[in-house]
């Protein structure tokens, strides 16, 4: 992002599971790196090279983590903190500004890289047809860090204006009710029609993507591994062999007829 | 996406103009072609195979260019089209679907493969931080395919209930007056301190990224090879030598504080 004379840090999006989705920039920021940080199972992903340190941590400790790589490389090294799927969202690259603007006014010097990664809504869309191809939204469903009205209210704005949404964070074992909670809340403005789709650990092995509608959609259809995607009035299902197609058409005629 | 004896059609995303941002699955599908079709600019940075035939289009001709590559593959050959950024994003997968439904019977029979690649928003993003850090939206600003009054409504939605909101499609040569009523109309919303960003051919040698405020956001500075993002009131700027993080934190209070 800019010269220094000290430290480096590199935020690195791996993307979805498999490594066919790493980008070159990616795989030459991992190979530069002297230190590497990140939630275990993302750190296993990352093929093992001699001289590179390993610094696991679990997966809900995202400032304790940024601050360790920041303090790392403020000593003059080459820091990566892995993320999965794109840094930029839901994810490390914002805890690590956090760090960086709560943090000692050095951190502020240090050269720090955002390498972006094929985050999971593009690897399920693109599993399922184009139900990203017009107007949408991203909305994470944990309320650990923002209040259950706020995103009630988010869920209303985007439903209302013909958005089609995005839920990262559908559900997790501290968080059982939320998803059930906002299919319910988007039946009061959008078509039992509507079509839903689970995408399940996308670009893995046991990977599964259902396609159902929002009258029927079923919240234990989701687990912590599941990226949603509720479609607008204007999304299509194409039905043919084996799996359909799912799109949102380029042309809108009005947002919430 | 599935099995099929006849022709196949991948539909690959190049990342934002950079050979650094393809993924590994996007390469070798670009390699695996015998034909690729796209805008000529885009094909321009695929590397040149022996036995390949390329076809390039103008940039508005998406649902021709569609077609044209549906009928070849239709004919069992193995059938690239590209795509800048990722396919799925205002770009060529909806195009392609919308051919897919509307074309002969057939055409659903075919083996269609989405190759996701980096979205401008990512790039840009990782550039300055991480803007899209929380709850975001993604709106095309051209009316060619939609009515101004939904753009109006959408924009209104998405500055109520807090989301970071990017701009694709800003400006145009025949669409000039857009991105600077999309600015006054979120004035009504948003306090004009909020961080308004413009990326300009990001992933280029020529790329130019800016960071101002929504009361002096001048939509001149746009071009058609810009994206601009507009932060909430929650997203946050911190200075340091050279160019400053902008980032949105994973915690969010209200919506519309």
């Amino acid at each position: 992002m800019r010269e220094s004379t000290g430290g480096h840090l590199a935020v690195v999006g791996l993307g979805p599971g498999d490594a066919r989705y790493l980008t070159a920039e990616a795989n030459e920021a991992l190979a530069a790196a002297e230190a590497l940080y990140g939630y275990g199972p993302y750190l296993d992903r990352v093929p093992v090279r001699a001289g590179q340190s390993r610094h696991a941590s679990d997966n809900r400790e995202e400032r304790i983590r940024a601050a360790a790589a920041l303090r790392h490389a403020a000593l003059g090294a080459r820091v990566a903190v892995v993320s999965g799927g794109d840094p930029g969202v839901f994810a490390m690259a914002a805890a690590v500004c956090e760090e960086i603007e709560t943090g000692p006014q050095s951190w502020r010097g240090l050269d720090v890289v955002i390498v972006p990664g094929i985050t999971a809504m593009l690897a399920v869309a693109a599993q399922i047809g184009a139900p990203l191809g017009h107007d949408f939204c991203a909305l994470s469903l944990s309320d650990n860090l923002k209040p259950w009205n706020v995103i009630q209210q988010r869920l209303d704005a985007a439903a209302n204006a013909g958005f089609v949404i995005v839920f990262y964070n559908p559900v997790s074992r501290a968080r059982p009710w939320q998803l059930a909670s906002a299919f319910e809340r988007l039946r009061r403005h959008l078509p039992g029609t509507a079509p839903v789709i689970f995408g399940r650990a996308v670009g893995r092995t046991e990977e599964t993507i259902e396609v159902t509608s929002l009258d029927v959609a079923d919240a234990s259809a989701a687990d912590m591994a599941t990226l949603v995607i509720v479609g607008s009035r204007a999304t299509r299902v194409i039905a043919r062999p084996g799996r359909p197609l799912v799109y949102t058409p380029r042309a809108a005629t009005e947002a919430s007829a």
